[in-house]
């Protein structure tokens, strides 16, 4: 006794945990008004099922008695899974990738977790273009880094000339996540390159190059024809994370992946940096068993029209009642403005949202005050369900003036 | 680029991974020499297969289609995971416990890495009776901890004068492990009412009282009639981690909880910074399908007498080859000496042992210089054949003298 005083703080903090706290709200609103009466936009929990060949996969796989079916393994991984993820990246980014760039991880936040511990030194940074998503702030912090959070454009495309100008030789990392969570952003071939050209040039200049870390759980759900350009054919210090959390509607099994450039000049020592840590910060290895289930079923086909169709009524929805909003290009956030009349207090509008029955999550957190995001991820009649309570929100508002 | 030096010096110091080293070395040397001509002791990879209840179990729940069976929960866990869990709590202490004492977490290793997040500042110690697990370092180490190591006895039970004398301010902990890996030692009910006296005496004495924190994954693998001392009836900030890696031989699905006892002061802080720090340290929560696994079976009867023959088998190669080792109470590791003509270089012996396909771990990583560990979860037929290579070993080292 007592707790540690920094953890006390941060816990304690005012936007501490403040979406998993909406989430968890969320179920108790919805015990109360029941589960049609609460628009629960709060959190990233996929709402489609994960597709049949997963869950016949899962009912092959449970029929196993193999001895060590659920034993250790090393601690990257089983070979088989992690020549998997060579040839889904391998697809991704055109170029070959074989197993020893990949090391299995316990999501892509354990992935981020391991990778951060393995190259963060004391007074290292990490620079996100906000917003960002909010647990990156952590991710960074426990390793002694600190973020820099660089702005992007007016219209979330990045800004490479503020990235430019935020390097120093402290930079360990730029860390960027494209869909983006919370703006639906995706970053265009010509912004990756730009941005690969000026961190060749800052590693030049100061002899330090910074990895540059794509943190993809999103890659595969885009809308209206785009896509997420590959990042490895134009910088070689490139390092992918990402899990199965979305894409196959996993969060809670806790499976993803780290892969590192095979042209990256320090691989194999990042590679075995990150085994390392994946064992000391206590992962240990992967979940064995979906691990396995990843293995056989990365590649099945996904319909993710579901999400688009969402995505539209909720734009419709979002229209109808006024509230300013981007359109996502991918993921499924949709990142709305605050009415004027709350400024940039977010969370504000949140609570206000919050009378109506509408969880959402504060921008702030986010690193995007005076913005607000919508998980949309949710169930078409929820949606429908939240016009009326959106449009009388913000006529309320217009009203109160 | 580049990695972390502090990763770097970790990662290449002599002592690192060696258990690792072993296990992976092995799966080569058994490639080569085929499975049953090598004798690998080096690691607690349990060789029982789960009990037959567990696969019943994981076969009815791979046929659940609900929506969200595979999604987010709560960060501490499911609910009625964390009841389960309260309720073995309660069988094992005899007092009652409910599920807002518990933590879903990714195995005992991420239980530890959760908890020491929650409680260590920099320059706080952790005192552990040496020998214990090797990963202590590490885990202590990664919050900016210190491990204090204080010898046990020559019979390896717990020295708590030589504790009380090591107790200062900065002790955050003391953990201890029993069964103990590597020595297979159980600490009695006087030893551990003695070890929370002084516990107590020293709390009274400087204001701060430390956490007597059990890693206890071996609980159930005991013989001879011996058992472990409940804690939480005789200190009241006591908090114990486990995992379901060893007795239900699940150790590649990384399930196990964090269980602080009621009576703790400050027990729902503990508790929420435990789930914070679940959460910032990219764990997220423990993984979904084996939560329900556990859930529904921790309390299913397993036969460790396998275990028990195994120890005894080992112990009578041992014998005949003159080994010396002390005999487990406990888990499923015989602490061996190293013959006097290696000294304290356990290492020399381990590699000496290597020779004759006999795979073990060096003592000294454990805080045990001169000894080395036999993991005897290794079937009956590669026990008894390893009785000829022992006994050439120890033979061969006579005739050199």
């Amino acid at each position: 006794m007592p707790i540690s005083p920094y953890i006390k703080e941060k816990m304690s903090s005012k936007t501490a945990g403040v979406i998993r706290k909406m989430f968890e709200e969320g179920l108790e609103l919805k015990k109360k008004y029941g589960e049609d009466n609460v628009f629960d936009f709060s959190i990233g929990n996929p709402d489609l099922n994960p597709p049949e060949e997963i869950f016949k996969c899962i009912e092959e796989l449970a029929k196993n008695r193999e001895k060590n079916f659920h034993g250790y393994m090393p601690n990257p991984g089983y070979q088989f899974a992690r020549e998997a993820m060579a040839k889904k990246t391998e697809e991704e980014q055109g170029i070959p990738v074989d197993f020893s760039c990949v090391v299995m991880s316990v999501g892509a936040a354990g992935a981020l977790n391991s990778l951060f511990k393995a190259i963060l030194s004391e007074g290292d940074n990490v620079i996100v273009p906000s917003p960002f998503f909010t647990e990156y702030r952590h991710y960074v912090h426990n390793y002694g880094g600190s973020l820099i959070e660089v702005p992007t454009k007016p219209d979330f495309s990045l800004d490479v000339d503020a990235i430019a100008a935020a390097l120093t030789e402290k930079t360990s990392a730029v860390l960027i996540n494209s869909p983006n969570n919370p703006t639906g952003r995706i970053y265009s071939t010509e912004e990756i390159k730009k941005l690969a050209e000026v961190l060749e040039l800052h590693a030049k200049k100061c002899g330090r190059k910074p990895y540059l870390v794509c943190d993809e759980p999103y890659r595969a759900i885009v809308y209206d024809g785009n896509s997420v350009a590959p990042v490895f054919p134009v910088y070689d210090s490139a390092i992918i994370v990402t899990s199965f959390a979305k894409n196959l509607s996993l969060p809670g099994e806790r499976i993803g992946y780290i892969c590192v450039n095979p042209a990256c000049p320090d691989k194999d020592e990042v590679v075995a940096a990150c085994i390392f840590t994946t064992r000391i910060l206590g992962y240990v290895n992967a979940p064995a068993f979906f691990q396995r289930v990843v293995a056989k079923t990365w590649n099945v086909k996904v319909d993710y029209s579901l999400y688009k169709k969402r995505r539209d009524m909720l734009m419709n929805v979002l229209d109808e009642s006024g509230v300013e909003h981007i359109i996502p290009e991918g993921a499924f956030y949709m990142w709305c403005k605050a009415p004027e009349v709350f400024g940039a207090d977010d969370m504000a509008f949140c609570d206000y949202l919050k009378k109506y029955n509408i969880l959402s999550a504060p921008g702030s957190g986010f690193g995007g005050k005076g913005w607000i995001r919508l998980a949309y991820c949710v169930s078409e009649k929820s949606i429908e369900n939240s016009r009326k309570a959106f449009v009388k929100a913000m006529k309320d508002l217009e009203e109160e003036k």
